[in-house]
């Protein structure tokens, strides 16, 4: 770390600052400049960020040089992490699409969606049972039931279920129906549900906060992994900018600046990202060119009467026609899908 | 609600669109311009919004008139709400002062910051129980002990408790000890959360999302209220832009939109949107003269040796010198401290 | 146009609103709901977009329905604008890639540049002459120096030359070097620029600006093609968000919601949007992935030796691996290179 | 400035940093830490901007410790700088309120405007000869004509004229007529324009572009003082950010952060920061509170026939009443109205 000191700062300042360093075990070593003076902290600086070193007198500054993540860091372990999930993998040569729709409505609707997809290669089967909904009046998911349709589904086809958890309170249940849990945008400083995941043995599908940088995402992830759960797939869904023809900006330089910083693999929701079906298909293909994992991809059988999300959900028949799409600029870069 | 068909669709699409409509027992109005066929659906538009109408053949886009949220709209109760809270009242003439530090570090320094503060004319005491802390590191806050400790100053000072809830888990816990119960702004759209503070008599401080619209903010006011609580206050306290000298941009502005849009009382934080103290007296004054109808401040009798958010706290010295200015702007817009 | 009137509009404030939109030649349509009554202007509402109907009493907000673009539209002109410059095509099945350095700093590296990407099969050199800087103290370009050299270059190698205009001082001399005419992201709403380059015969290339949306930046092209230039090229480069570790954000959507509002090519620069040179390549696949009409790469045979941009700069040897890589990409998405 | 190593560089990369730095004429200071090697280069690091130190093998990043700009910071200059004209003077005490027109219509509107504000004790009157506006078929302007009816109201009222200067060729004209020439949010970093009032002797009011750090607005300021003029004042007119409610953001913690960091006068134009009529008063106020030096306010006597900027326009008894409510927030901040 380093402290920048104000032009004006007494020598006691100074010395202050020194002795804070040193007591808790780091070395201190001061450089003098024509118009500032720099003292660099020399050891793990982890336990000097949480110190307010920027309110003691005489300071003007302080730059960390190393991230405040750990376990999920490239530096930390530097070869890719591989999810293994019940006979799938996430992060390796093949890119794993996660598709269904966004809330499971009904039995029926669910299994119609899983038996369009399944064939054409999809392993896990995505869909809401409780859902987070900006309305209060809105549809809130089906629940228990939700997840016992989709156990059903995954006897039925074999694909893996992905499912989002809300509330540290049904964790216990959540965890007991999912292969995969999902923590969505709006949860992922939920430091609560993070620590409750952290300590459950599941892989855990981590949206971006939707005005979260790539650091704070990364932190999130830490909490999770702090906890012994090391089993983490990072999902980009978009954040908030000013600009309004997509719900949100697929922030797809995301991916790569990941993949320098983390070993954990990278996938892409183009659904909540652009919130528009004729845009999902050229995002998706964008995704995968980008170095992607994976995709998150919402499907529904009749868009236009679903409970949630219908004008950003593909059809069967659209999805059908991308994932053919897809498989071409997969082997352009490399992947197979 | 306002439908716009697009240049080309069929009369079929138009029908299937006015039949829709007709079905959720609106009345369709039909208006063809040079350019454009727009569908007027005219009653209750919010039934309406659960229909996913943008994915119907032949819909180019459709605009909402009215606003999502109701029971906290000003067209819904036109008077101002004014918070009751054991003698004291939020949203009238008096602006109230809610200080303290971040976290509650230990017993003897609550007391000390409440002693400093409550002879200036502080009615409330603020400090976290409960910190979400962006590293797992971090001090996360001393829990039950530190409700303990506030509780203990109300009984010695007379002040009032405002702390933060987190997780619904511990609801009950905080409800017994808190006058007012904070949802900070990572959790405003944690929808358990504020179903469950929506359950409890008392009433609660809703922090505006990083970067949550002002209308996706009083929808998730709106989610409290549906509970049948409608004691909200609700605190800007920045928005997250791409401007880096501050933390956070706070967005005065949102003040008096916000009066224009709903009946509840509107404070604004200014420490957690600027994180500097040397910018927290400024912000504090401009919200004042922006209509505020009170002030979340962060005091701490040691900034240099606070366990969070040091760089942002005020000593009590520089907070006293602060409410003698508050004084002066409060009454030059026709308020008192 | 959609005028929505407040609840507690007067009969005269509804009458001359009505009156203003007939005084204009446009129809009225009244509508009067339960909530609100609302006015639809039928006919051509670009005339009423010039108007403050939000102004007049008893209006509540005004909704525009049609574009405020016209000749730029999809809706005007539905086929593909096609670019026709000295033999070379921009917007076809070929994908046409714009490289070279960010600056031209003498004639000798932007020869050595030249002659290692032209082998390549790329046509057009770019080069900055005057430069957009934001330190008075840095590097400015060499000005018509640098035109002169870029023309010798195009001598020598057949290369095409793209270069900035930033004062409509220079317009005159800039068109007699340039075969197309950039008009660079800090210029996008000078408007004096824009009436200048729509005004010469040479085709335009419009950096959207940092903070436009895609709206603001389609009118910006209408300038241009209102002054009989329709020879536009859009070149999408990052907007600013609050993400800080890349220099913007690239918003690789706009490709595909471009391509739906508007016939002009497409095409992206991924080195001033991420200003990383690691992130250049996997974002060049992506915005060919995503659709785009071309690429607009910096190369600097020695980037650490760079005036200006060095930290962006591929080396030529960079850039011949990522044109080897990006054949495929175009291929898997129906386009060549 | 600050130079971190990569945790795998090699000794001839360390060696090839050090000598770079010390053939600039700066001494490297090495500091090597358990994870990383620190190279501090002391001395003006100014000169070191401008080398792209990031691209040099085996640096993992750079960080500036001084701020860019000189001239216009604090440190260069302590006391505030007072910005005469023609007897009055903008940085003092004494709070200047620039007012007028978006756009001068006709000379009798601006007759009227100027008429009804002198008495309120508004000292300069604003009115846009030359207009930039979003559209290429809306108002640009009465160019020439309107710097005419300006003079003239001067003569009749006394009143200063402040007005947009948007193109170089037009600069001697507008330095004609103009007592402060106004640079434009669109323009801030139009480098050139920049130049050229940098060249000519009359005060300059540098509007913050849409999207711009509080660093890049004083780079720009900076270009302007570089070139010999240092009668700059700073206007605050809102940032692009998410929200809709508002047309921009204001950012009033600006004002307090641009008083620590440059010696120049900082205005606020509410008008356009909120771009609704009923949120200007507020922000008016707050502006004042926050410690801004006066403020440049929108007024036409009939706002719904404006032809530009209607909807943020006070009338003359709205303004009258706000100018009244003004006085007494400035005196609680211990200035004058």
């Amino acid at each position: 770390m380093i402290i920048v000191m104000t032009p004006d700062h007494s020598p006691e300042d100074l010395n202050r600052v020194i002795r804070r360093i040193e007591d808790l075990g780091l070395k201190a070593h001061i450089s003098k400049g024509e118009h500032r003076t720099i003292v660099g902290a020399i050891g793990d600086e982890r336990v000097l960020r949480e110190i307010p070193i920027e309110s003691m007198s005489g300071v003007e500054k302080v730059m960390p040089i190393m991230s405040p993540y750990k376990l999920v860091s490239r530096e930390f372990k530097s070869e890719d992490t591989i999810i293994k999930c019940n006979g799938y993998s996430i992060g390796n040569k093949k890119i794993q699409v996660i598709a269904g729709p966004c809330a499971v409505e009904s039995r029926e609707m669910l299994e119609e969606v899983a038996k369009a997809i399944r064939p054409l290669g999809v392993n896990f089967l995505r869909g809401g049972a409780f859902k987070p909904r900006t309305s209060p009046y809105s549809f809130q998911g089906l629940g228990k039931q939700a997840l016992e349709y989709m156990a059903r589904v995954r006897e039925e086809t074999g694909m893996l279920v992905v499912t989002e958890l809300m509330d540290p309170r049904d964790a216990v249940l959540v965890a007991k129906y999912a292969d995969i849990i999902q923590i969505g945008t709006r949860n992922m400083q939920n430091f609560r549900l993070l620590t409750e995941v952290g300590n459950i043995e599941k892989p855990v599908l981590l949206k971006r906060g939707m005005s979260a940088t790539i650091k704070e995402w990364l932190m999130s992830a830490e909490y999770i992994a702090s906890q012994g759960n090391e089993n983490i797939i990072l999902c980009e869904r978009g954040i908030r900018t000013f600009e309004t023809e997509t719900r949100n900006t697929l922030d797809l330089s995301a991916v790569p600046v990941l993949k320098r910083l983390t070993h954990l693999p990278v996938i892409v929701d183009p659904s909540h990202a652009v919130g528009r079906v004729d845009l999902v298909p050229a995002m998706a293909k964008a995704a995968i060119a980008a170095g992607a994992d994976g995709l998150l991809i919402e499907v529904h059988p009749r868009p236009e009467e679903a409970l949630s999300d219908g004008p950003q959900s593909l059809t069967p028949q659209q999805f059908a026609k991308l994932m053919e799409e897809l498989k071409w600029v997969a082997e352009a870069v490399g992947r197979e899908l």
